[in-house]
C-alpha cells in the first residue's frame, strides 16, 4: 500500500535537522548494553571447539571425557541438531556451517560445543573432546577451485545456470548473466578496446563488537535469546526452523550493536547457544573471541575478475563485458551474481553483458559485507574506465558523464531507472574545489563512482501516546546506523512536535509482526515509511479524540503544529488542543492513542556516489597515504544529514581500509594466518584524512520524504578511486587489491625495470 | 466501543479447557526471572536507611562521611528528590512515602539511600549516615488518633467530607456515607436488632517475592527499570511524574511477579533507586529484605467497626448501618470508604447506611490488599449476620437468602445490578454435599458471603502472526494469575487454532500503550476483552490477505476453524488457506499480519462467592483447625478453569491466614515487633485442608465471553465464615480478628466465667 506523498509538508519542520543522538552518550559512557552484556541467573559459559583443518572429514568424535568433567553441563556435536540433509539446502546449509555434520569445510569451522560453569572448565572440557579428523586436500582460490582437479567440498552440487544441468559435483555453484545488447557487435563498433584482470582478497567487516548471546531454552519448549544482531527477527525464524521450534516459541531480544555491515545478518553460534542451552537445562552464553570472528565468521567473498570495455573515440562505449569469479566460502551462495548486476548499474551501454560464477572454497562461509560485492566489481570496472578514458584521452570524470545512466535508463541488471543520482553526483565532483587542488610529489587524484540497489522490506512500526503526551515508538528492523533518529524526526514531523518529545525504542520479536533484516540500506528508509505510516493514523485518532471532546464532528478538526483545531468561524472560540490535553483525556475518550503500521516498503530508491581521493605513494616503501578524500552521494532526502555524513564516511573509511591492507592470509596449510586486528590491519584514526562529504538530494518519488537508502553505496567506489589515484600518483595500475606497500613495491619496481 | 458479543462461538472450541500453564515449567525450574534477577554492567547495590521511629521530626540529615567511603558512589536523601510540597497531593504523598521529607511517619520510614560497590559498603556506609531526629509522640490505632488529643501526623489535613470544612487540622482524612432508605425507621420496624462493635488488626499481603528492582538513568534523561511489579505502566508514569521526567524517557519492564495482590500496584524503593542511579550515574540494584517489606511496604488496614442489623422474625431485614473506621497508615487515601461501599453489597435491603471514617496513624501506608478493605467490613457483616438469624431462629444460609441482592437490586452503593451470582452460590451452598456433611466434636460450621467490585480500565493487546503462522501475542497487563494462559485461549478461540499455536507475553512500556494496573480483578477480564477485539482485526486482515491470493472479493471470504474458507458455488475447487499458508505469504501480500486493540474496558461485572467453613476449636490450647472449606463463585465464565479454581483456594487461604493468626504487633515505642515470617505466621500446608470449588457461570453481558474478574471475591468470605464458624464449634463468639489461640482461649475462659 504506497502511502500518500502528497501530505508531505515543505519546508520540513524538523526532518534535516542534526538532533542529539538516541544513543550517543549511552555508548559513550558505556551504559548502551551490547550483546556480551546480558545475563541471567545460572547462566553457563559456552565454547565452541573449532576445525583446525581447512578439509576434514570427521570420522568420530569421542565427547565422553568432556561430559564426565566435572562443572560441564552440555557437550553438543551435530548430533543433537537436526539432519537437515534431505531438506531446504538453505537452512541445511546454514545449520552445517553453524556445527559441522560429516566434514570440516574451513579452519575455524565448528565440530562441538560444551557449556559449563565457568570458563576454565570450559576450555578443560574442549580439550577433553577428541575428533577423529581424516584430512582432505583444499582449495581457497576461486580460479583454482574451478579447475576440474580441484579438491570437491560438495559432492551434491551441480553448477546451476548450464543447461544440460551437470552430473558431475562440482565447487562451481553458478553461472549467471545479465545486460543487454549485442556485446560481440559493439566490441567491432569500438576504437580502443581495453581487456584486464583483477584480483580481490578476502576482507572482514571488521566490527567492534565480536558475535555474543545469551540463550536460554526453557523445558517447555519456550526459549529466549539475547542476541547483537543486525535482524532478531530472521535470526528467530532461523534458530526456530534450525531448532525445529514454531517460531513464536523463541523470543529474540536485540542488543546494542557494536558494528554489523553484513556480519551480523547470519546466525553464527546461536543455534549452538540454544541447542547448549536446551540439553544444559540452563541458560548459555557466547560470546566469540577475534580469532573465532575471522575465522567463522563470514567475511567477504575475495574475487578474480576479467573486464573488457570498448568504445568510440567520442567516449561513446560501445560494449562492456565483464566476468567475475567469486568465492563464497564453504556454502553456496550467489555472491558474484550481485556483483555482476551490479558492475555495469552506473552507466548507460548500449550493448553490455556480464556473467558471475559463485564458487565454493575451502574458505569460513561468506556473509554480506556494506553494498556486498559491489566494492570488489566496481574495483575492476572503475580502474578499467579510467584506463579506457587514457586511450581515448579524455577526461575519466568527462567520460563518465557522457555514459552516465540516467532516468530512463534501462539498467544493465534489468530495471529502468526512474529519477538518479549518478549523473549529479559527477556534475558534483567536477565542480568540487578538490578537484581543483593542487597535488604535491608523488600525489595523485582519482576518482570512480558506486551504485547500490537498496531494499525496502517489511517493517513494523508501533507508535503509542503516553498520558502525559510524549510518544513511545517501537520499531523491530534493528538501528545500525541511526534510525531510532531518523524515526523520531519523522514521527515529530507528522505529529508537530519537538524532536524530544517521541523516543523510539527497537522492540523485541514477540511485541511487533515481522521484520526483514537491516540490510540493503533499508532501515531508514522502511521503518520511517511505517512510522509516517502509523503516526498519520494515531494523528487520525487524536482528531477523532478532539472531535469527542468538542462533540463536533472529526471532519471539522484539522491536525496543524501538535495541534487539534476546531474548523470553521462556529468554533471559533477554542482553544486548540495539543497531544498532551488530548491524550490526558484518553481514558475517557476511547484508550490509550496509537497507531500502527506494518509494511512492505516497496520503492527502495537505488543509489549512486562518485567519491574524489588524492593519494601519495612513497616510493621508497610502495606505501600509499591518503591525503584528500571526498564522497558526493545522493540521499534522496537527508533526514539527519550528520548520520548521513557519518555513512558516507564510514564507507569511505572501511573502502580504504580495504584497498590498502586488509587481506585474509591463508598458509599453504589452507589456515588463516591473521585472524587478529594486530595482524589484519583496519584503518586506524592516524591511517585517514578527514573524508569531506557533500549531500545530494534527488528525493525518491516512493517514499513519503523523498528518502534513499544511504548505508551502502559509500563502500562501492573507493577501491577503483584509490587504485586510479595510485595509477595518477605512481604511474603504475594496480590490478589486485589490497594495494599494500609490498604490491605497490612490486609494481613500482616492475616499472622501473 | 463496546464489542460486539453476537459473535461469541458457543460452544466454545477452547475456552474453558484446562491447557497447560505457559509460565509453569519456568517457575518450578528456576528459569522465570523475578525482580532480583535482573542485571545491568557495572550495577550497584542500593540500600535503603529507615527510621527507628514511629513519629519523629527530622532535624539535620548528615551524609558527608557516607559519601567519603570509598565504593560509596551516591547518597540521597529527599534533598534530591524533587519537593512536591505545593503540587498534587497524591504524588507528594507517593513520593514523600518513599523518602521522609521533614518528618518520619512510621517505623521504617525511608529517610536516605546510599548506592556503592558492594553490599558490605552500603551496609557501613548507612552506618555513617547520621541523622538528627527529634522523636514525637505517636499512634497506630484508628480510634486512638481519633480523639482529639491524639499526636497529629500532618498539619494539612482537615477532615473531607463535614461541613463547614473544619479549620484545626486532624488524623481524621475523611468521612463518607452510602446507602438508601430510612434507616431510623427501619430499625424501628425491626423485630430483633443486633448492634455489635468489631476490631481487625493490619496484616500482610504476604508476597514471596520481595520487592526487587534495577534502576538505570542515563545523563541524556532516559531511564530504565526493572522490576516486579502489578504495573509497569503506573509505575512508569508515576516515577516519571516523581522524578520530573517525561513519561517516555523511562521503559519500564515487568520481571514474573512472586505475588503482589495489591502489595505491588504502589511504588516504594523504585523511584529512591532512579534517584541513586541518576546520582551515581551507574544502575543501581534495590533488593528489600523481608523485615523492609513488613516495616516499609503496603500492608492493609487495621480497622474497628460498628455494625447495627434490625430484622423482622419472618427473616426480612429492615434496617442496616455500619461505622467503618479504619487506618490509612501515615498517608491519606480512602481504604474505609472502599469498606462501606462493599459492606452491604451482597444484600437487597430497604433501609441501609454505612459510614466510613479514614484515618491516618503512624503505619507504613498502606496499599491495597486482594478486594481491599472488603474483607474486614464482610468479617463485621456477616458475623452479625449470623446472629441475627440465630435471635430469629432462622438457618443462617435461608436468612441470607431471603436478603439476597439479584438482578434489578439497587446496590447499597449506588449502582443497580444487571444479573448476579450471589443467590446462585447461596443456593449452591445450601445444596452442596458440604452442609449436610457430619460434623466432629468441638466442631463448627460456619458460611459467608463475599462481593468485589470488579473493574475494567485500560489495555492494549498487539497479536501478531509469525511467518510460520504462529502467534505472538503482546499486553501490557501484567499477568499475576494465568492471564497469559486465558489471552492465549482467547486468540487462540477467535483464530480457531490450537492452543500452542498463541504465545503471550507481558511487553514493556515503550512497545504498548499504557495499561492499567492489573488490580480490581481486571487482569483477564480487559485483557481478552483487547486481545479478542485485536484478533478480530487480525482475522479481517487474514480474509482480505486470502481474498488477495484467491483474487476474489473479500466479502467471499469467510473465516472458520482457523482457516479462510471461499464461499459460494463458483469457489467450489479453492482449497481452505490455514493462518500458516497466508502467513507464509505476507511478504507479497501487503506485509506482516497483526491486529491491535487499545480500550477502555467497561462493565466488568460484579463478584460474588459464598464459602463454607468447618472448625475445630482445641479447647485447651485455643487453636482453631479448619477441616473442610468450600468456595462457591460466581466466574461469569471461567477461561480456564485450573486458574480460576487456583484464584479461589488462594483467596481462602489467605482469609484462614488473616482469619486466624496474621497481625502487625506493634510495642509502645510504635515499632513494629514481628516483621518477617516466623513471628508474622502465614500459613502453610499443613494449616489448611483442601479447599474445594466450584465455580458459577453467570455471564458477564458486557464481555464477549462473559467473563468477569475472579480473583478477590475468594478473600472477602473466609473472616466471617470462620467467626462463625469457632462460633458454632465452642459457642464463642470472636469479634476480633486475628482469632488466634490467645483470643479463642480467653473467650473460651470468659464463657466458663
Amino acid at each position: 500500500m504506497p502511502l500518500d506523498t502528497s501530505l508531505v509538508r515543505k519546508p520540513f519542520k524538523v526532518i534535516g535537522t542534526r538532533v542529539r543522538r538516541p544513543d550517543g552518550i549511552d555508548k559513550v559512557t558505556g551504559r548502551a548494553k551490547y550483546g556480551a552484556d546480558a545475563f541471567a541467573p545460572g547462566q553457563l559459559v559456552g565454547l565452541v571447539l573449532r576445525s583446525p583443518h581447512a578439509h576434514a572429514r570427521i570420522k568420530k568424535i569421542d565427547t565422553s571425557k568432556a561430559e564426565k568433567l566435572p562443572g560441564v553441563k552440555a557437550v553438543v556435536t551435530a548430533a543433537d541438531l537436526p539432519d537437515l540433509t534431505a531438506g531446504d539446502r538453505g537452512l541445511r546449509d546454514t545449520l552445517e556451517n553453524c556445527m559441522a555434520r560429516t566434514k570440516a569445510l574451513y579452519d575455524g569451522h565448528a565440530v562441538a560445543a560444551v557449556a559449563a560453569v565457568d570458563m576454565h572448565t570450559a576450555k578443560q572440557a574442549l580439550k577433553l573432546i577428541k575428533v577423529d579428523y581424516q584430512v582432505l586436500p583444499h582449495v581457497t582460490d576461486p580460479d583454482e577451485a574451478l579447475k576440474p582437479n580441484a579438491p570437491l567440498l560438495h559432492d551434491d552440487i551441480f553448477t546451476e545456470g548450464i543447461e544440460p544441468k551437470p552430473v558431475k559435483p562440482s565447487n562451481f555453484i553458478k553461472i549467471a548473466e545479465y545486460g543487454h545488447g549485442d556485446v560481440e557487435a559493439g566490441f567491432k563498433e569500438a576504437d580502443v578496446i581495453i581487456e584486464k584482470s583483477y584480483k580481490t582478497e578476502q576482507t572482514h567487516q571488521g566490527y567492534i563488537e565480536p558475535h555474543a548471546c545469551l540463550a536460554s531454552v526453557s523445558p517447555d519448549g519456550t526459549a529466549e535469546l539475547w542476541v547483537t544482531t543486525q535482524g532478531p527477527f530472521v535470526y528467530r525464524n532461523t534458530c526456530a526452523a534450525l531448532l525445529g521450534m514454531d517460531i513464536n516459541k523463541l523470543r529474540v531480544t536485540s542488543s546494542e550493536i557494536g558494528g554489523g555491515f553484513g556480519g551480523k545478518t547470519h546466525v553464527w553460534a546461536e543455534p549452538v547457544a540454544l541447542a547448549l542451552s536446551r540439553k544444559a537445562n540452563r541458560p548459555v552464553k557466547v560470546v566469540m573471541t577475534r580469532d573465532e570472528v575471522f575465522r567463522a565468521t563470514g567475511p567477504t567473498s575475495s574475487a578474480s575478475m576479467d573486464i573488457k570495455i570498448g568504445a568510440r573515440k567520442d567516449g561513446t562505449v560501445t560494449a562492456a563485458f565483464a566476468e567475475l569469479r567469486y568465492q563464497n566460502g564453504a556454502f553456496p551462495f550467489t555472491w558474484a551474481e550481485f556483483g555482476a548486476m551490479t558492475a555495469w548499474a552506473c552507466y548507460d551501454f548500449k550493448n553490455v553483458k556480464s556473467v558471475s560464477k559463485d564458487v565454493v572454497v575451502n574458505r569460513p562461509k561468506c556473509a554480506a559485507y556494506r553494498a556486498p560485492s559491489a566494492p570488489i566489481a566496481a574495483f575492476a570496472v572503475e580502474s578499467t574506465m579510467d584506463q579506457v578514458a587514457q586511450a581515448i584521452g579524455m577526461d575519466p570524470i568527462e567520460f563518465r558523464i557522457k555514459n552516465a545512466a540516467k532516468e530512463g535508463t534501462k539498467s544493465s541488471y534489468g530495471p529502468v531507472y526512474g529519477p538518479i543520482g549518478i549523473g549529479p553526483t559527477l556534475e558534483a565532483a567536477k565542480n568540487h574545489p578538490h578537484m581543483k587542488a593542487p597535488l604535491g610529489p608523488n600525489q595523485g587524484r582519482g576518482m570512480a563512482c558506486g551504485f547500490w540497489f537498496n531494499f525496502g522490506g517489511q517493517t513494523c512500526v508501533d507508535v503509542n501516546v503516553t498520558p502525559d503526551g510524549s510518544v513511545t515508538v517501537a520499531v523491530g528492523t534493528v538501528d545500525v546506523g541511526g534510525s531510532r533518529a531518523s524515526l523520531a524526526l519523522a514521527v515529530a514531523e507528522e505529529l508537530g512536535v519537538p524532536y524530544d518529545q517521541v523516543r523510539v525504542i527497537v522492540a523485541d520479536t514477540s511485541s511487533l509482526g515481522h521484520n526483514d533484516m537491516t540490510d540493503g540500506s533499508r532501515g531508514t528508509f522502511s521503518s520511517s515509511m511505517a512510522a509516517v505510516d502509523a503516526t498519520r493514523k494515531a494523528v487520525q485518532t487524536l482528531r477523532e479524540r478532539a472531535a469527542k471532546i468538542w462533540e463536533i464532528p472529526v471532519d471539522e478538526v484539522e491536525w496543524m503544529d501538535g495541534h487539534a483545531h476546531a474548523v470553521g468561524e462556529k468554533h471559533g472560540n477554542k482553544a486548540p488542543l495539543s497531544v498532551k490535553e488530548i491524550s490526558a483525556q484518553a481514558a475517557n475518550t476511547g484508550g490509550p492513542i496509537a497507531g500502527h503500521s506494518e509494511i512492505v516498503a516497496d520503492g527502495a530508491g537505488v543509489s549512486f556516489a562518485t567519491h574524489i581521493c588524492d593519494a601519495e605513494v612513497d616510493p621508497e616503501t610502495g606505501r600509499t597515504t591518503i591525503k584528500r578524500y571526498t564522497v558526493i552521494q545522493d540521499a534522496g532526502k537527508a533526514m539527519h544529514p550528520s548520520y548521513v555524513e557519518g555513512q558516507y564516511q564510514g564507507g569511505a573509511a572501511q573502502g580504504i581500509g580495504w584497498a590498502l591492507n586488509e587481506e585474509y592470509v591463508y598458509g599453504k596449510d589452507g589456515r588463516l594466518q591473521n585472524p587478529g586486528f594486530l595482524d589484519y590491519r583496519i584503518p586506524v584514526c592516524s591511517d585517514l584524512p578527514m573524508i569531506d562529504t557533500q549531500i545530494l538530494e534527488i528525493p525518491n518519488p516512493n517514499h513519503p520524504y523523498g528518502v534513499r537508502g544511504v548505508g551502502e553505496t559509500s563502500i562501492v567506489p573507493p577501491l577503483g578511486a584509490i587504485a586510479n589515484a595510485i595509477s595518477n600518483a605512481a604511474g603504475v595500475r594496480l590490478n589486485h587489491i589490497p594495494m599494500s606497500p609490498p604490491r605497490v613495491l612490486k609494481a613500482l619496481k616492475a616499472k622501473k625495470k
